[in-house]
C-alpha cells in the first residue's frame, strides 16, 4: 500500500535478485527508515529486534533468510544449522518454522541460489495473493452496510495492527478496509490504541493515514462505548492463530471487543489466511498456550519527543507489571472468519468445507 | 492511609484553624508533593489543573475554598462570586457544586469564618465516614471468597482510581480491599492501567503499593482473558454517577470488564457513597452525557524519565484521536451496590429501599 504516494510492501526482493529490502518498524510512525538485507545474521537480527513483525511478514523474512543462507554455504549440514538459527529467533512464530522449512525441502531437492530465491520470492508472492483475496471477500461485507446505510460512512474497529505491515500487503483485518476504499465506498476506521505495545497507535493509524483511509485512535477502552452508541457497523480483527472450531487467538484485548461487539449486537468478523487455523485444536482457551511477554512493555512506554524516540516509566518505582500477549476469543462471540477461499463461519463443520 | 508508614489522608485541615493541605497529584507516583492552600484562588488552581481531582475529594477541596472566600470577603454578593468562581473550576463536578453551596447556605444563615471552616470540617469527615463504612460492608464480600478458597489468595481487579486519593480516606472500590487487609486477609489487586489519563498504573498501583498492599499493573486489554483462566475472583470499581434503577457511569472501560465478569459469572461490584446516585434518572446510557475531553490525552502520554516529568507523542503526526472520559454499565452487568448503608443489588427497588 502506500507511503507518501509511493507504493511499498513490508518486505521487497531487490531486483540484484540477491537482496531483500524492509521497512524498520520499530521507529515508526516516527521515522521511516529502509533497510536492505544480504545476509542470515541480519535477517536474523530483523526478525529477533522486531524491525520486521507480523507473522506473515516474519516468515516471508526468514525465506529468504534461507537464501542468503544458502549463498553462504552450499553444505547441507550448514544449511541445518542456518535454519534452526533462524527458527530460534522468535521461537514461538509458527509462520517463521514452516516458512524456513518449505525453502529447506526444497534446497534438499535441487541444492542452488536460484531455487532458494524462487521459493522465497513465491512464498512472497502468496502472502500478497491471499491478502488480496481476503480484502476482496472481506469488502462485500462493508459493501453491504454501505447500502443499508444509504451510503453513509461505514465504522469499522479493529484492534492491533493486522494490517499490510504485518504481512506483506494488504493486510489481513485492513484488506477489507482497503478494498472498500479503492471501490470508494465511504469508511472509517476507529483504531485501537492496543497497549501495552500499541501497534494500533503506531502503525494501524499510520499505514490507514498514509494510504488516505479515515480514521480516530482510540484508548482500548472506548470500543464499548461507541458500540453503545451506534458509531461501530463492523469489528474486524486478524488472528495470531485460530482452532479447528474457530476459538480465535489474537493480541490481547480482543476478546472484550467481540463481548462488547456481541451485547450490540454487532458484527465480530476475523480475518485470516487458512495458515493461521490449526485445524487439529478444538479449544482455544485451554490449548492455545498464551506468551507472557517482560513487564517492561507495561511499566515503560516509548514515543516521540519532537527529536527523537524515548522511553518514559508509567509506575510507581516498586510495581510490578504482568504482560500477556493474546487472548481468545471463544467461536461462540465471532460472526465469521473472513478467508482467501471466502467467508464462512466460526465452527468446524464450516471451516473444515474449506480445507 | 499509609505513605512511607506515615497516614495521610488526601486533603486535611491545617492545626491553624484556617488553612489546609493537600497531596499534588500531578506529580504521583513519581514525585511526593504537598501544598499549602489558603486562597479561593489556590483552590480554584488545585482542583482546575487537577492537583486534586476525584469527585468526593473535589468537594471537599471546594468546602474549605469557601471558608478561604469567607476569610478575603464577608460581603454575601461577594461570596456569592466566589462560589460560583470556584464551581466553574471543573464545571462537570456534581460533588464540587453541592459541596460549594453547602458551605455557602451555612454562611448566609450565620456569616463567620468559624461556621465556614466547620462546615467544611464536617463534608471533609462525613468523606471518611462513608468510605470506612463501604470498606466495612464490601469487606465481607471479600472475606466470604476468601473462606470459599480456604484462606488462598483473593484476586480483586479495579479499574481507574477509586482510591484514598480520589476521596479523603480508604476510598470507594479499594476501601473494602484496606479493610481486608486489616482484617489479616490474603488480597492481590490486579490494577488496570486505565488508559489514557492512567490513573490506574499511576494512583492506584501507587497507594495499595504504599500501603503494603499486593498488586499488580495490566493492561486494560488483559482483564478478559485473567477471567477466563480464574486470575480474578471479584471486580470492585467505583462511579462517577449512577442512576436510580443501577446503571452505572464510571471510567470509560468499565462496561468491557463488566461483560468480561457476566461472560465468566464473576461477581461485578460498584462502590459508592449515596450521593453518587442520582435516583431521578433511570437510563443511563440514553440519560447520562458522557465527557468528551481533549484528544491530546490520547496522542501524547506522560512519564518519568529518572530526573523529571516528561510528555512523548504516541502517535502518527497527522491522526487524530477520539477521547470519551467515561462509558456507561448496565445494571444488568453489575452484580450489587457496596454503600455507606450496607450493599445491595443494582435495581430500582433495592436503591430506593437505602435512601
Amino acid at each position: 500500500m502506500k507511503i507518501q504516494e509511493t507504493h511499498y510492501t513490508a518486505i521487497w526482493p531487490e531486483e540484484d535478485g540477491k537482496s531483500v529490502g524492509i521497512i524498520n518498524q520499530l521507529v515508526l510512525p516516527f521515522k521511516f527508515e529502509k533497510k536492505i538485507l544480504t545476509t542470515v545474521e541480519q535477517v536474523y537480527y530483523a526478525i529477533a529486534e522486531m524491525e520486521v513483525r507480523g507473522a506473515p511478514l516474519i516468515g516471508v523474512t526468514a525465506a529468504f533468510g534461507m537464501f542468503f543462507a544458502r549463498t553462504e554455504t552450499n553444505n547441507i549440514d550448514e544449511l541445518f544449522k542456518k535454519a534452526e538459527y533462524l527458527k530460534s529467533s522468535r521461537p514461538t512464530a509458527v509462520n517463521l518454522h514452516w516458512a524456513v522449512d518449505k525453502v529447506f525441502s526444497k534446497l534438499k531437492i535441487s541444492n542452488t541460489e536460484q531455487v532458494a530465491w524462487n521459493e522465497a520470492v513465491k512464498i512472497f508472492s502468496e502472502e500478497i495473493e491471499n491478502c488480496r483475496l481476503i480484502g476482496i471477500y472481506g469488502c462485500d461485507l462493508i459493501e453491504e452496510i454501505s447500502k443499508k446505510k444509504s451510503g453513509k460512512t461505514v465504522n469499522i474497529l479493529t484492534h492491533c495492527n493486522a494490517g499490510w505491515l504485518a504481512c506483506v500487503d494488504y493486510g489481513t483485518a485492513t484488506a477489507p478496509i482497503y478494498e472498500a476504499h479503492n471501490r470508494g465506498i465511504d469508511v472509517h476506521v476507529w483504531v485501537d490504541e492496543t497497549r501495552p505495545r500499541n501497534q494500533g497507535a503506531r502503525l494501524t493509524a499510520y499505514e490507514l493515514g498514509e494510504h488516505g483511509i479515515k480514521h480516530t485512535v482510540i484508548a482500548d477502552n472506548t470500543g464499548g462505548h461507541l458500540m453503545q452508541h451506534g458509531m461501530v457497523d463492523l469489528v474486524i480483527v486478524g488472528s495470531d492463530r485460530t482452532t479447528g472450531n474457530g476459538d480465535v487467538a489474537n493480541k490481547i484485548g480482543t476478546y472484550l471487543k467481540a463481548l462488547a461487539a456481541k451485547d450490540n449486537n454487532l458484527p465480530f468478523y476475523v480475518a485470516l489466511p487458512l495458515s493461521t487455523i490449526d485445524i487439529s485444536l478444538s479449544d482455544g482457551i485451554k490449548e492455545i498456550p498464551i506468551e507472557q511477554r517482560n513487564e517492561d512493555e507495561v511499566l515503560f512506554i516509548e514515543g516521540w519527543d519532537g527529536t527523537e524516540i524515548k522511553k518514559l516509566k508509567l509506575t510507581p518505582e516498586n510495581s510490578n507489571a504482568a504482560n500477556f500477549g493474546f487472548d481468545v476469543t471463544p467461536a461462540r462471540l465471532v460472526t465469521g472468519l473472513i478467508t482467501e477461499k471466502g467467508i464462512c463461519r466460526a465452527d468446524r463443520e464450516s471451516i473444515e468445507k474449506l480445507f
